[in-house]
């Protein structure tokens, strides 16, 4: 069902300074920034092997990374899997009793389908699931 | 410098649950569990794509990953990043400034080099290197 991570989304104060060291400091290449509006965050997505890293930065404080970052402080937010079909993918979890945030997906970085299993069900894993278009 | 991600380390309290859901809900496939001592922790390295989830149970009251689960609960504890040559890498990130936990490496699962980096200086991200054997 899962073919990969799709990426890891880390929750970051300061981007600038993140991207100093993720970019400049590990060598890796951003090769996507956007701000998603629906999710309060600006996004930036680091390639590395098959996956990503996604720094994100709340744009507004009632959003959901604004209260991680509150609670917890900076870190590793979520681990997202790719999937071929987000729909199938979200039905048989719900078939297992994996409780879902999204019972249907709705849109992510750079178009995609995405959608968030809560992390009651995942040992305390925010975990999300991305379709690629 | 960095090529891939290596494996993603997640904290668990009850490694049969967490085993359920990782492979039989989620369908990944177990290829090694150990238990290793020196860190007080049994790890299962379950394989997504190119990388790995591990779950850490710990197996004494003292180990970091005991620690870790007593002070934020089950989650995901660190992302690990494959090196060809962890010796270069930990020397290459002290000259940039980055604060090491490990200045030099130690033998994790299966025999491979290991080194941690101290996650005040990577913005609250505990991260680890690793050359396989």
């Amino acid at each position: 069902m899962f073919s990969k991570i799709d990426h890891l989304g880390v929750a970051v104060s300061d981007l600038d300074a993140a991207l100093a060291l993720y970019e400049g400091g590990l060598g890796l290449l951003v090769h996507h920034r956007e701000i998603i509006e629906e999710q309060g965050v600006e996004a930036v997505a680091l390639q590395i092997g098959e996956t990503n890293i996604e720094l994100l930065r709340p744009t507004r404080e009632d959003s959901p990374v604004a209260r991680f970052l509150a609670d917890k402080g900076p870190g590793i937010h979520h681990i997202a899997y790719a999937v071929d079909d987000i729909v199938g993918a979200l039905s048989r979890l719900k078939e297992q009793g994996v409780r879902l945030v999204d019972e249907t997906p709705r849109i992510g970085l750079a178009g995609s389908k995405i959608a968030f299993v809560h992390p009651k069900s995942t040992f305390g894993v925010l975990s999300e699931l991305v379709e690629r278009s």
